[in-house]
């Protein structure tokens, strides 16, 4: 790129694969792809698109010409091109969807009439449907005649008159069958389909669940209109794991690529509200101004308690969220669970409670704060314990995603408890 | 499991998917566990011990006797064969390897013999290969001879004379080639093979990125031993980015079955380690007893710095690991991205610098308290996005899990670096 020489750089991007080629666009600076895009030759490769991030592609879409765009789409499956079009400019989209076949527009129109996140949204309509009466040698010349078939297909789906699904074959049961099998006696009995409307993340979880390959999407009539592939729900649960972990933290949706305002903008919320929860913090600490000011040894200790809360209420939130992500936290087994967490807030609570109390006596001298301390710590823990799982809990109930806002109101509710625990029984037993 | 009726039981098993009831197992206690073990008619599908969490298994796998549980595993992939014997007792992985066909004991033992976490121990050994010039026709009577097939396969690979292995060709591409086609002539020019001893991790990462299916491993002699297959890689991933998670909260592999003495156990170094980082940043906070003694404002003020520091070095972590583990911050793009996250952080420190120092002045009316906070924050602010980056960066050099540790130092570094600066200026500009 640097030579601008569009021969050694076709040379040297040939024999990589297009999620490699994205993959190097997404780690050069947005000068360099800017003249990759123009030195390169020939039409841009529609796969790589596809695997570049969202705001990438967004900046190399913005400099590709409608022509240009059309070309690189062409060749992509549904499934992509709904992606890639899904958050274009109006006039972008319909150079896109002009550029495609009559028939690939329509497919593509439809898919984005389902609601985002939906599995209609995300299947691909290119699949191999095949009359519930063939045999085996009927699969194979229909396979063998000039129809056009998806790069990739496993299953041969069996639909009946009205083209209501009925059963997949797996091609392994096919090639390994004589011509004379009817395709119906092959059938895998782990059959069963997803509804357009139904959410993606359910598809993808009930592929890994049950190890499918395929899993065919149905209309209102039950009849086939789509396939989400493993590959497809395996890049999606990645993505979903990755956004639970960032929102965790309280980043949002961020990527390395996105520019230094946009990470700054998504982190201000988190922060801001954390802000909150430390002030509400601090006014728990004003309360109790004249008790530190007789004893200002509670100042240096009252964060260790809160501290140590709040990490234990992380770890119970943490696991809460990601048992509720995956379904194994339910209403039938959430109060053996927060009975498990408190048991184990009050175990660890009172191990800590040992070594602080022990702490307080050896470094201030005094038997009565490390006392405060421990009595403190065994509170705190335990509230940490059932903060950690009601909080994500009830934010489901509630339709608030858990991930997002229980880290927040764990913390506030542990550092509010620690410190007036911790400074409320010093209040009381010491002054 | 109630009335221990066991044609009951069978009957609503039988529709049940293995994974469901694996699932079941999983969310009822041991003790309805064991009913259900001796109601239960006939033998346990070994697919359901394959479905099982860890724990879970190991407690079925103890009550049940070596053939029952030989019984179980006969029918199994290798792969799975191996999964489940790898944590056995000595005793019991003898009766499950001595139950096997002795070309399936070779096969597991061999497995066995590679490291944990390699591609070889986790391949499954079923495969379908090919000469690499038999044509389409060859394939297909093959297939159709009564040879043992696995269960379910996608690629035929192509080997040479000494089975080293030169390509794979899709079953969709057989069915729909006339029976002269070469297979040669079909093969995927995606076509990459992994080394037994390659990690898994690895090799599961590059199933997602490129989209395979099967992913060929091979030995020393690049002779073909085995395939990882999609489903086994996806549900690998989902494993991994879960320890992800719990690790950044400090919590281990833990899982909601585990018993409470397991999981305080678990949980109890993390909480120690923060102990102690909690204890240096309050010995930071006994270096300004005076400075305390002197404006108690300071005790109510100093954790709202601390706190925001550890937010946004938090922040900054999850993304560095979460791009350390998904390969997107590498060696090349490490400064760029310390830049921006300094630069992000002196951005969000100054919007919360002016916002704390108005309420500093407001709330404790002393304009001076109020720079001091600012100017606190601003520094702890910087100091999060550069700790938040760099420290798991490092890790990572060292050798050390990004993931596991990353969390204890950086808020360390934001504890000391929030209450110095907040306390350190104070002393030096209030009194």
């Amino acid at each position: 790129v640097e030579a601008e020489d569009a021969a050694a750089l076709s040379d040297l991007l040939e024999p990589l694969h297009p999620a490699d080629i994205a993959h190097l666009l997404e780690q050069i600076d947005a000068r360099d792809r800017r003249r990759f895009l123009l030195v390169q030759s020939g039409p841009l490769d529609g796969d790589i698109l596809s695997e570049l991030d969202e705001n990438i592609r967004e900046e190399i879409i913005a400099q590709l010409n409608p022509t240009e765009l059309a070309d690189a789409v062409r060749d992509l499956e549904s499934d992509d091109v709904v992606d890639l079009v899904e958050y274009l400019g109006d006039q972008q989209q319909e150079a896109v969807l002009e550029a495609l076949d009559a028939g690939d527009r329509v497919v593509v129109e439809q898919a984005l009439s389902y609601p985002e996140e939906s599995a209609g949204r995300h299947m691909q309509s290119e699949l191999v449907r095949a009359p519930e009466h063939w045999t085996v040698g009927d699969a194979i010349d229909f396979l063998r005649s000039d129809v056009v078939l998806p790069d990739q297909f496993y299953h041969i789906i069996l639909v009946d008159p009205r083209l209501k699904a009925t059963g997949y074959v797996t091609l392994g049961r096919i090639l390994s069958h004589p011509r004379a099998m009817p395709l119906r006696d092959l059938v895998e009995d782990t059959f069963r389909t997803f509804h357009v409307t139904q959410d993606v993340e359910e598809v993808a979880q009930a592929i890994n669940h049950y190890h499918m390959i395929t899993a065919p999407v149905v209309d209102d009539d039950d009849r086939i209109v789509g396939v989400i592939t493993i590959d497809d729900a395996m890049a999606f649960l990645e993505e979903e794991a990755e956004e639970d972990i960032l929102r965790l933290a309280g980043v949002g949706e961020g990527s390395l690529s996105d520019r230094v305002i946009d990470t700054t903008r998504q982190r201000f919320p988190w922060l801001a509200v954390n802000l909150v929860t430390a002030i509400f913090a601090s006014m728990v600490i004003s309360l109790f101004e004249d008790t530190i000011a007789g004893l200002v040894a509670l100042a240096v200790l009252m964060p260790i308690v809160a501290s140590m809360g709040g990490n234990a209420g992380t770890q119970s939130l943490t696991v809460a969220v990601r048992a509720i992500a995956t379904r194994d936290l339910t209403g039938a087994n959430v109060w053996r669970v927060i009975r498990r967490e408190v048991l184990v807030g009050l175990i660890n609570g009172l191990a800590f409670a040992v070594v602080m109390g022990v702490i307080g006596i050896i470094w201030f001298g005094s038997p009565m704060l490390g006392a405060v301390i421990a009595a403190a710590m065994v509170i705190n823990l335990v509230v940490a314990g059932l903060a950690g799982t009601v909080v994500p809990v009830l934010l489901e109930r509630l339709g608030i995603d858990p991930a997002l806002a229980s880290g927040a109101f764990v913390t506030t509710v542990t550092d509010v408890v620690g410190f007036f625990a911790f400074l409320g029984l010093a209040a009381v037993w010491l002054l």
